[in-house]
């Protein structure tokens, strides 16, 4: 085989790995979803003789899943990773080392691991036992799926996902009215299964006390797939009979407020079972890079901000936003609209268009932040 | 005043602070609890000016609430900061800075920050400020009081506190007889106030479903304040009948299990609220180095293990243990004893004991590896 041909066919089981690895995406605790497949070729051509992806809540990692599929025949085997092999002990070996015991002949790589333990060093093992090593195949692709991982190892940060939903006039809502139908059932199905990848949804008080939305994940088999709310709400004004809280026994809710918020509000929601995050104020608002370190601290590494318009334009501003996706529908606010501070002319520099899709009646757009 | 009238002064502030510090310890979320006394002397003798703990919740930190109370009393002044102020930027300030900006003149800090962003930085911003700044002041008072946060940032795991009650006899109960009181009401409280400090409890399966415990706080108010529970349980085995699963709609409960395990139990336990964590087999049981690497990564600072035998020699036996607590009570067990797999005769090598303490008839002992 020439070396375009390898490189090409090196691509082509990189991002059926790729594609393999969003299997558990949104399941797998603090650990990356990572595909894995291992490639044989005794001579008739390649032949998949083992795939793996990060198991549910996150453990074993996709290597150990994939060995044990190949079996025997992982021995002289090339290995596509999603993610650099780990190459931290615990009690079992990191994968790296599993990759070298099992005879695996040629690691082929995606994305390097940001994590001290492991940058550079699981590669590093992989060469010293003499296993051929080619990073950096599909290198973007893969960082683009386990985008919450890698930028809360990096920036000890949460990756951020705006999503609005706008009027075909580029609003958000009517002013006073609730909850506006903006887009379709089809389109609501599909925010839904955002809301079951991402670790956490978060809105501002305004738009809790305005919608009473329940931000949660209604679709037939993924009822248990609800993230964690959060709500901006600096003076604890959420109300103990809002949907939010009374939703608070299956879904955690954490309500982001300022310590000198009246401490009897404070107590009412910690008795129905609200957490609190401790805030820091920055211009009467709540200060969201400080909040943002904090929550991943606390394990979440991907964040659906779903507004208002006053919370979009803020994580905008502090350029704290990765991920930008805007679903509009077919219908017209008019009078009373609020204003989207964002739209499909309007995004902000730096950001490059990743997709365009219809749901029904909607379009729907995303940008990514390199 | 000399030298040493000046430490011996350094010394008693500093001891003070590490109380105060202690007030919101559990409650800071994955920010340490953190004491801050601002002390002023006009000529009169030293006086306290201003005095902060890290706010319930985690923000804002100590040295805020402390400048706010001094406000311009704090020109001139001695801060007294039981872990080095924060050197990183969000919107607000680093504390290092909010220090130099309010005119403090002189900075005495016991625990240095592990935190690569902290690290000797905080103390650097101090100095090329003016500051006069004295490190290590009562250093490991204080990092006895925020071991959870040191071990959490040094070694990536929670700070497991090992914590049994003995009948007199060594046991730490009765085979097939459920839960058995070996201490009295007295001790029991102190083990809630135990839970209440700590961010998780920690059992095995068989303890789980011998005694079928709630594992929360039972304290007039501080039933808002049961940390999470986490059972060892690889093959999924709790009953949705169980205290521990009927109580999740106010306290998180996490099963550690095998992502082999029965499907049908895990979206049984799923559908009631349980989370699960994936885990690593090792010798048939769970990984442990891994789990808490994964606990670790959840926020989660301190881990209370309260059995059974098999699960804290388990700990033991891994050295994943900092801290052991032993409760006695007065009465002997007899017959069909569980044995327990330590007493105050036989702690491991490296531990030194902390303190001994009754609590009605039964005594308590500690001790901790530095």
């Amino acid at each position: 085989m020439t070396g375009a041909d390898q490189a090409a066919l090196d691509r082509r089981f990189m991002a059926a790995a790729i594609r393999l690895s969003r299997r558990n995406a949104g399941r797998t605790s603090t650990n990356p979803s990572v595909g894995t497949i291992i490639v044989r070729d005794d001579g008739a051509g390649p032949m998949i003789v083992g795939t793996g992806v990060t198991a549910v809540g996150g453990r074993p990692h996709a290597e150990t899943e994939a060995l044990a599929e190949a079996g025997d025949l992982a021995s002289g085997a090339t290995a596509y990773v999603t993610l650099e092999p780990c190459a931290h002990h615990g009690r079992t070996p990191p994968c790296a080392n599993a990759l070298v015991n099992a005879g695996i002949a040629r690691v082929v790589g995606a994305a390097t691991d940001p994590d001290p333990r492991v940058s550079g060093q699981g590669y590093a093992i992989l060469r010293a036992a003499g296993v051929e090593v080619v990073e950096k195949v599909l290198a973007a692709e893969a960082a683009e799926q386990m985008a919450g991982y890698l930028i809360r190892s990096l920036k000890k940060r949460p990756e951020i996902t705006l999503k609005l939903a706008l009027s075909s006039d580029g609003k958000i809502g009517r002013r006073g009215s609730g909850q506006v139908a903006i887009t379709g059932e089809i389109a609501r199905r599909e925010v839904y299964l955002m809301r079951a990848e991402a670790d956490a949804i978060l809105v501002g008080i305004g738009t809790a006390l305005e919608d009473d939305p329940a931000l949660t994940v209604r679709l037939p088999g993924l009822e248990n797939r609800s993230p964690a709310r959060i709500i901006l709400d600096r003076q604890i004004r959420l109300p103990e009979t809002s949907k939010l809280v009374s939703g608070v026994d299956r879904v955690p809710l954490y309500v982001a407020a300022c310590p000198e918020a009246d401490p009897h509000r404070r107590a009412a929601l910690e008795r129905a079972g609200v957490h609190f995050i401790g805030t820091e104020t920055y211009e009467s608002e709540v200060a969201l890079p400080e909040l943002l370190e904090d929550l991943a601290g606390l394990g979440m590494a991907s964040v659906l901000v779903e507004g208002g318009a006053k919370v979009a334009k803020a994580f905008l501003e502090e350029e704290l936003v990765d991920r930008i996706v805007l679903f509009q529908g077919p219908e017209a606010i008019g009078e009373d609209a609020i204003a989207s501070p964002i739209d499909a002319n309007h995004i902000p520099a730096g950001f490059r268009k990743l997709r365009d899709m219809r749901f029904g009646e909607d379009s729907y757009a995303e940008w990514i932040r390199p």
